[in-house]
């Protein structure tokens, strides 16, 4: 049997372009309701994707005249999501860089455990002044540091999550032994930025523990997401990018002694499906056209660090202003990608923007259904990708579209199964349940 | 037509009594899982009753080898209740010393608007070393910094909550607008413990801001219950006990500027039900032989502040070995209520431990139906009561009883509603929703 392609959905308030909510026949304020969350969740069950994913930031990061943002927290979205559905995966954003371990432990924990092992935990470190505002800092928690915190954070809540052993609960009534305090254990982490003691108040879960997701692309980020990443999400804009990603992490992740098939590799990739190829590029020209470039030029010029005018829609980037990766002050994914995607192809501006649809630099499929099941086999057959993290252009009829079409022909080609074949996360993806270990005892592998 | 009674059920674990999980025909492990909770809530609803209530710890509070303690996380619990009822409101304990108020605002207005206002905050300051090493920290807060914080934290949610103007959000696909952002306000807030930019990036609901509850009991949190909180629980043994709080948390809040008729005062009710007053009190006695001495005594100890060996089941209280209320390390409305019942009646250790139940402090009320109606009814025609917050003796049975028995007893005497007339939790409690407020501009009458 060829390869499965594994598909989550990215709910992207109205879609990932900036202009989606302005689409035709969109609900334009439908990202402030649960039932966009739950509605498209339901249909993603239906279609047997692996797992619904919410990203998150805690704060207003986009200028809200011009499009959605993250708004509903992500843990009481999936939750929720969970009660309104019984097998699909649900993944959350939450910042390693401005909470408290015992409580992400607890929530992600109790979210597994009432969804019968459904959780992941997308784990990301949140850059921006703006964000670290909302959480008492003066200035923005430099690069390195939010990494180092991020390992040391994956570290102890994964600590908490292993404080229960097996069977802990005992509930003997006669015996009137409640738990078996021999079989529960504190964490006792005292670390660089980190010291929690536990035990954790939260059982263990039916798929052991939530899935852990990372989507590191710099240094610091891939050393991360191969440590501890069981999915690991990425941008690339070519086979040969993707490739080198994959390539990478795998073999980091190799290099730590983990196995490199339980390192589930997904790109993000944007969709736009026409039942003609004609009509899917009107349906992206018509998509380019919703977005007022005055906003499009102010939030590229925040994403790579440069002045709104140094930047001209009829030339190509200002390339000896640009500032280092790591001095932008926005994602390195994005900066990467962007950058790499004008130079490659000498874009104006313009152009730039019409290729990043006003993403976060992921890939843009447009054409018709068999076209975009093309383009995501050929990724997996060339080993670049395990799957996908779907950003469907509107949401939720651009989701739909790929549901009614695209899905059936993956089918077609005997490439995505037709119901699921597991009741956990872990199941979907394929990934081993973690045996239980003391806490502390866990060799691992932190990314420094 | 006479005051109508309020009720909150307080879905504490098996029930309120430290054997409650023992009790015959009860399942020893339910309050580890969803259905548990889900089920009370649907009956509670079902019932006309204003709302569901968690407490929480975020730690293992008790010693679990003896009995169930808090733990799936409030807000997640909600949210699954949400999911599965429409009109009941969903009060959730999250702690103000441990969280940053921008995930709480953020968490709780999240919640507020996926169940169409219905949400309430029970702020709690959380004494205890044990949690506090949790949270990174080597010694518990001092209780005064912790009652500062509290008011402050409140001020600043509140401040969050008031970020987006009623009709902020715009969605104007033609003229491209999606929200308006002179209608968006920072909170700005730099104060003593907290620092918070804002705004929230979640809008208004539907009850204009989630219903603040407080429970204090000793002077500083008697000051803030009066400064912020919409409902206040409070522990009273007696009438003249409960009127003293009652005419005090009342008074101080006028003398605040506060309408008092905004204040809804709710003590804890403990209900012990049998079909005749002798099946009760056998009832009540099998509670009590459900508990073994030793860990009854060394809860009490560790309440009280003193040494286990300090505590002889055959006498009074070692009175002079008390410490001062504020040096007990426990929770002061607890060691008020033990310490007045004690001394009060003359109460060997033995005979308070049966009176206490297992519980915080909270009156038990042990007979037939009629009986319990006629306490309730009481305690509310005293004045020194607007309803109660139910903790029934055994769950999900004894929730059952009062449900099907004292409930309808309440309302052939007119003193429940049969059905509900608001669809928020501010209309079921008669709590006005509050005028949006520029944040900042709130005169907060904070507690000092």
């Amino acid at each position: 049997m060829s390869r499965q392609v594994h598909l989550n959905v990215n709910i992207l308030n109205a879609g990932v372009f900036g202009g989606s909510w302005r689409f035709p026949d969109t609900d334009p304020l439908a990202s402030f309701t649960l039932g966009h969350y739950v509605d498209i969740a339901r249909k993603a069950e239906a279609a047997a994707f692996d797992a619904v994913f919410l990203a998150d930031g805690p704060g207003v990061r986009e200028d809200l005249r011009y499009r959605p943002f993250n708004n509903l927290e992500p843990t009481v979205v999936l939750t929720a999501i969970a009660a309104a559905t019984s097998r699909i995966g649900l993944i959350g954003t939450l910042s390693s860089t401005f909470n408290d371990p015992y409580d992400v432990a607890r929530r992600l924990a109790t979210l597994d455990v009432i969804s019968g092992g459904r959780a992941g935990w997308n784990v990301v470190t949140t850059a921006g002044a703006d964000v670290a505002a909302n959480f008492g800092l003066d200035d923005e928690v430099e690069h390195a540091a939010r990494y180092r915190r991020a390992a040391e954070f994956v570290q102890v809540v994964r600590a908490l999550w292993n404080s229960w052993e097996p069977g802990a609960f005992v509930g003997d009534v006669e015996r009137h032994v409640f738990a078996d305090a021999d079989r529960i254990h504190a964490a006792e982490h005292r670390g660089e930025h980190l010291s929690v003691a536990g035990p954790l108040n939260v059982p263990r879960s039916p798929q052991g523990e939530p899935v852990v997701v990372q989507a590191g692309a710099s240094s610091d980020g891939r050393a991360l997401a191969a440590a501890v990443g069981e999915v690991i999400f990425t941008a690339a804009q070519t086979i040969p990018d993707a490739r080198e990603y994959y390539v990478d992490v795998k073999s980091r992740a190799a290099l730590l002694g983990r196995d490199p098939e339980q390192v589930v590799v997904l790109p993000g990739l944007s969709t736009v499906i026409g039942a003609t190829e004609a009509e899917a590029r009107e349906r992206r020209k018509l998509l380019a056209e919703l977005v007022p470039p005055e906003y499009a030029l102010n939030r590229l010029a925040g994403q790579l660090g440069v002045g709104r005018e140094d930047l001209d829609l009829d030339r190509e980037l200002p390339w000896r202003l640009l500032p280092e990766p790591d001095a932008s002050g926005g994602s390195q994914t994005f900066y990467k990608v962007a950058t790499d995607l004008a130079r490659r192809e000498r874009l104006t501006v313009r152009q730039l923007l019409f290729r990043l649809g006003g993403g976060a630099g992921h890939r843009i499929a447009t054409g018709t259904p068999e076209q975009v099941a093309d383009t995501i086999l050929e990724w997996v057959d060339a080993g670049v990708a395990d799957g996908f993290n779907l950003m469907p252009d509107v949401l939720p009829e651009g989701f739909d579209a790929f549901v009614d079409h695209v899905v059936p022909e993956l089918r077609r080609r005997g490439r995505f199964r037709t119901g699921y074949t597991a009741t956990t996360l872990r199941g979907h993806l394929g990934l081993d349940e973690p045996q239980w270990q003391r806490p502390g005892a866990r060799a691992e592998a932190v990314a420094r």
